[in-house]
């Protein structure tokens, strides 16, 4: 299967480096195009959503690797690192605010321009208790 | 990009509508393919692991879907619809036990011969302390 991009991360960080461990407070924004913007209908009732992402500098994989924030080596699955054999990156975002096609979000921790492929909610739990 | 598989879910669901709202005790395995088991090193130190899966079964995608428990249409993204422009499931799984390649798992609520695309840690917490 091929992945397309459904819209891109407006970050802070310009760079991987410029990324700290801790990324809770972080504010940014998911840009979604215009072409999918009829799908965000209703995600404003949703708290938190998972974001699907590309780690787009990564090049290639290692089914070994050393994880940033420690000395060992590990599995690749055993961690987060960028270079996996699909190299998709998962966050989780609080959702601040929707204003058409972009989201103000909290939470960010890839870099500015990162590609997006797809948005959850992260559980069933609405905002609104009128709702079917 | 261009997904490869790098295992199987096996689930007692051999079909989408046997799989039941509420998934939490289900117990399954995810086998990683033999050229991909040295990725898996460390990952019994983690107590939940997110597992990234195709909807395999899924046929193109809709901007606006009914969610399988609501009765109302809502954008694809404020749901977990598996008709979505990148068809890609995820499932946070609690991890019983490794034997190689295999993973015994609960919290399964895949379809039996899903595709796995990828693991994660759902945390970095280790459930040792011997750890750097």
């Amino acid at each position: 299967m091929r992945l397309k991009s459904i819209g891109i991360v407006h970050s802070p960080f310009k760079r991987v480096k410029d990324i700290p461990r801790e990324c809770g407070s972080i504010v940014g924004e998911i840009e979604v195009f215009k072409e999918y913007e009829q799908g965000l209908e209703g995600v404003d009732r949703v708290s938190h959503l998972i974001i699907l992402w590309l780690f787009h500098e990564s090049k290639g994989y290692s089914l070994r690797v050393k994880p940033l924030h420690h000395e060992k080596v590990r599995g690749v699955f055993a961690t987060r690192h960028p270079d996996r054999p699909n190299p998709i990156g998962f966050t989780v975002v609080e959702l601040l605010e929707r204003r058409g096609n972009v989201l103000g979000v909290r939470g960010v921790d890839m870099v500015d321009g990162t590609p997006v492929i797809d948005i959850k909610p992260r559980t069933y739990i609405w905002k609104s208790e009128n709702e079917k």
